[in-house]
């Protein structure tokens, strides 16, 4: 039997502004940050250990795994950080507030948005400043990698190759992965791992800093998974992130 | 012309207590933070950009690596880390006041210890509880690698496969390198970059926290190496270490 620990970022800056944030690089709130470290806290006290850190190339699930590194005293675990774990690209939402939105479009536009399996919000304009094209962390992409924007359908299909090239030959080879990552990079994981269908993966939501664990048998078929710490906490904090699209 | 970017860990809470630190894994202190986060600033405003940085698995360096970056906005860079950047293990000294050794064995022994380039200290007790030997970060080594005690010209030994098996080979490639060590693992890669004699590299001491630039030609044969920012400061700094071991 395999385990695998997944877990969202802390509350970012962003998510405290309840703004959408997708590829923009925003840091952890203290509240955030202190997510991270007890984090770290709940998979030392549960004797959690690690052979493999994995996170994406934002800053905010960087810091979640560093915290998390220090309150387990593991800083020395071998880290690799992969873009095809970005937070899902938000296009031209990127910044706005989610709640205006919904006051400007409607709850249901805005369920759309955040929740279809392949409606992609408006696309980023090609001269869009805060396009991140010209960041050096996505040099080695090659042209048309770079979204901008994506539906959950397009973070699948970036996230997968990840998980069949990388991970998951790691976990069947017994290594013990933890991976920080985003809400819908997590979706992603989650409805593959679970197989779960377009539709209803509408209704899953992930909880900022909780470790999410699966049990995986050597097919690597999910035998169980669960929320580390207070369960009830943790369908509480999920069902927020489930309302905040709302005007 | 490659440009190579070395710097020793901000200063730890055993340099501020004066201890023999080796692979003891010791915290930085406030001070240290800060140094890390100036030499992270530093390398900013001169417009140093790199494609990996390099670590020790020893807390302190991999600290002032992380607020290096943190200071740069570079959170995403890939880091790889080896034992074989560790300091030079201290053996029975570990945990000892240099100061307190000096009043005990004389300045002159105490400099042997620190210095001489083929006498090691007395080497810990292979039951020793505080020996690395058992330390999940250590696992995959061979037995005889994790050592009991070691003089310089040990930590060249392992530091130089390293240079030779994976930092070189990438500088060569023109990959721009930021490696975060320590005041021996550093010293093994100075003495033999700039082709220093077994008795020159006595009076080579490495301050804290204060990025050294070294230029390379295409042979990695060096042009200058310079440390950033206050010359003056820098030398001030590396005069402290080599009175560290003084009654």
């Amino acid at each position: 039997m395999h385990k695998l620990v997944l877990i969202r970022h802390g509350e970012s800056t962003w998510n405290l502004e309840n703004r959408f944030t997708g590829w923009t690089d925003v840091d952890l709130t203290p509240k955030g940050i202190e997510q991270a470290r007890q984090a770290g806290r709940l998979l030392k006290e549960e004797g959690y250990e690690f052979d493999l850190a994995c996170t994406s190339v934002l800053k905010r699930a960087i810091h979640t795994l560093w915290h998390c590194l220090d309150a387990m005293d593991r800083q020395w675990l071998p880290v690799i950080k992969s873009w095809r774990l970005n937070e899902r690209h938000y296009g031209a939402l990127q910044g706005l507030n989610k709640a205006d939105m919904a006051r400007q479009y409607g709850d249901e536009q805005v369920l759309i948005w955040r929740r279809s399996y392949d409606v992609p919000p408006p696309a980023m304009r090609e001269d869009d400043p805060h396009r991140e094209g010209g960041d050096a962390r996505y040099a080695a992409l090659q042209p048309g990698e770079v979204p901008l924007t994506e539906c959950l359908k397009d973070t699948v299909a970036r996230v997968l190759p990840y998980w069949e090239g990388e991970l998951a030959p790691r976990i069947r080879q017994g290594q013990r992965l933890l991976v920080s990552a985003h809400g819908n990079s997590i979706r992603a994981l989650v409805k593959h791992l679970d197989g779960i269908s377009d539709a209803g993966i509408v209704a899953l939501n992930i909880p900022n800093g909780i470790p999410l664990v699966y049990e995986l048998d050597d097919d690597l078929k999910p035998l169980s998974h669960y929320y580390l710490g207070d369960a009830q906490a943790a369908e509480q904090a999920a069902a927020a992130v489930a309302s905040q699209g709302k005007a």
